[in-house]
């Protein structure tokens, strides 16, 4: 049946957080006992899903931590071989398979270059483990669809860990026990997305917006939708989107938009009702609210777990009804050779 | 006459560029006097256009000094109130106005939580230049249409400014004679613009993609096209578009390349074969080659001057070919207020 491998991981996201959080405090003191004793500040080296997750990582990281947060450039260390500076950074390297041969090559230049390394992986034995000081293993089990699900939300869950051990998260602990329960909830109700994927039709390109904490999500939406149905689909913060790319929103213009309770919740609203003024087609996931709503009560950067199912229904309902098996989108492999 | 001022602004760029580097040595000095004593990091703070030309700028600054580079994330700052660990940091805001205030207000947040701060600015006298510890001035007469043309050009010199006060860039100095030139003979050859326009049409999307030094290129240009002529047009890395998005590229999908002659030259090659392989429409941008040529013999890094040109000479002609006034495209504002 198609799509039938990434239905399944996606229903296996509440299990596979549950496990990770699980042993949650292990990992947070795993982490804490590698960290440079004067610590600099902070890369993180990923490409394509894994990148998102980053962006995600970079904002909860910084947040938690007070310090600056880079993402990696990698052809400056594989094209360009660059002489880095990286004594007292640490260098998180994120790769689903952690065998992507230039987020291998890049982690090893930085830690040349002076800097801590630590792996983020689904396989416990890959390149990327080997290479670093320590590991963060997602224990997501195989994920065999092209479009990444359940590993995603696994690296979300690490780069939460990696707040934790570097600071003062803007969340509890105890807010935690909410999260599986939220995902589980979103997966149980998947008739929403596929109306929305409805509304979307044959569209042939949509926005995904979010901020702060849920920019990443907005960028992973995006992808996830035009790896699975072929759709000019792009993220943007909501402050982008207004300096100019807001060009391209016309009257029944499919838009995304993201929303958590929270800071950045206002600034969300005012850029739906821009968006309405231009007669956009206003596809809102809100908490308790919106076309694809999500459980209340989560502190907004834990809302990005249920959001990002929310973004994987909505690909996955969309490449069904436009007749694409999401498991194998054309032209796409699982691990992609860059240099 | 509709896109008149967006006409004359391009028209500037030969002679704004020759104004800056009359006064390169002076500019570089003046940096390296304000530089901390213990550079641990560097940080770029900006929106829209100029966040474009800060991923140039995080490339040839990491290239020439070795240190990692980060792209701020505003909301950090304004929405979240993170108390950031900026000592040793050096923060370069840029802002075309020096008036945006949510630039402004990051920049002021990274000097409070102890970094340099440097303005880059078209107005000596902004409230951004004041902020900072140092200003660098573009000089560039006032820019009244609303995509950044002519400043967008200036803040590139400007970060290849930087990375010389900062270490050892991957060009010599009398490359920079050669810069003016090219970008005046780009100027010289609209019509092959025009005629890639026409083959664009009426497509909905669009994509460009670059590679290392033109990555941040081909986010401008991306930008500028869905500013001006409300295109789908998004920009990628040609790493990241293989690791996914490529799915979008179907038969006569128009894909704009940006080709210059160094390390990303290969990679960039083999990204069009595989183009070309999906039947896309490929609009090459190449020294001295493919249908948007431009002069051959400079580094890669200062080719992106006459490589952005190109982006914009497509993104006026095609605005003119579909009736919108790339002076002032519909809802858009040049000073975009944000928090």
């Amino acid at each position: 049946v198609s799509g039938e491998r990434m239905a399944a991981e996606m229903r296996e996201q509440p299990d596979v957080l549950a496990r990770l959080l699980e042993r949650r405090e292990s990992s947070v003191s795993g982490l804490r006992r590698v960290l440079p004793d004067d610590l600099r500040g902070i890369v993180l080296v990923a490409r394509g899903s894994s990148d998102h997750a980053a962006v995600y990582g970079r904002y909860v990281i910084e947040a938690a931590s007070g310090f600056p947060v880079a993402l990696a450039a990698p052809s400056l260390h594989t094209l360009y071989r660059v002489r880095g500076r990286y004594e007292g950074y640490l260098a998180v390297a994120v790769s689903q398979s952690g065998r992507t041969p230039e987020i291998v090559t890049v982690l090893k230049r930085l830690i040349e270059a002076g800097a801590c390394g630590i792996a983020v992986s689904n396989e416990a034995d890959s390149p990327l483990v080997e290479a670093a000081a320590a590991a963060l293993h997602l224990d997501a089990g195989p994920e065999d669809a092209v479009p990444a699900t359940k590993t995603f939300s696994a690296q979300l869950a690490a780069f939460c860990f990696l707040a934790e051990a570097l600071g003062q998260p803007p969340w509890q602990a105890a807010d935690w026990k909410m999260v599986p329960e939220a995902v589980r909830s979103v997966l149980d109700d998947p008739g929403r997305a596929a109306e929305a994927a409805g509304r979307i039709g044959s569209s042939p390109g949509l926005l995904c917006v979010g901020r702060g904490y849920l920019f990443g999500i907005a960028l992973e939406a995006a992808l996830k939708l035009k790896e699975t149905t072929s759709l000019l689909a792009e993220g943007f913060s909501a402050a982008d989107l207004r300096h100019g790319p807001i060009a391209v929103v016309q009257r029944d213009f499919p838009v995304v938009t993201m929303r958590a309770e929270g800071p950045a919740a206002a600034d969300m609203e005012e850029l739906t009702d821009l968006l309405r003024e231009r007669r956009a087609d206003v596809i809102e996931i809100g908490p308790d609210c919106g076309e694809l709503p999500f459980p209340a009560g989560l502190p907004e950067p834990l809302a990005a777990f249920p959001v990002v199912v929310r973004a994987q229904q909505l690909a996955y309902e969309l490449a069904l009804l436009r007749n694409i098996d999401p498991d194998r989108p054309e032209g796409l492999t699982k691990v992609t050779p860059t240099t």
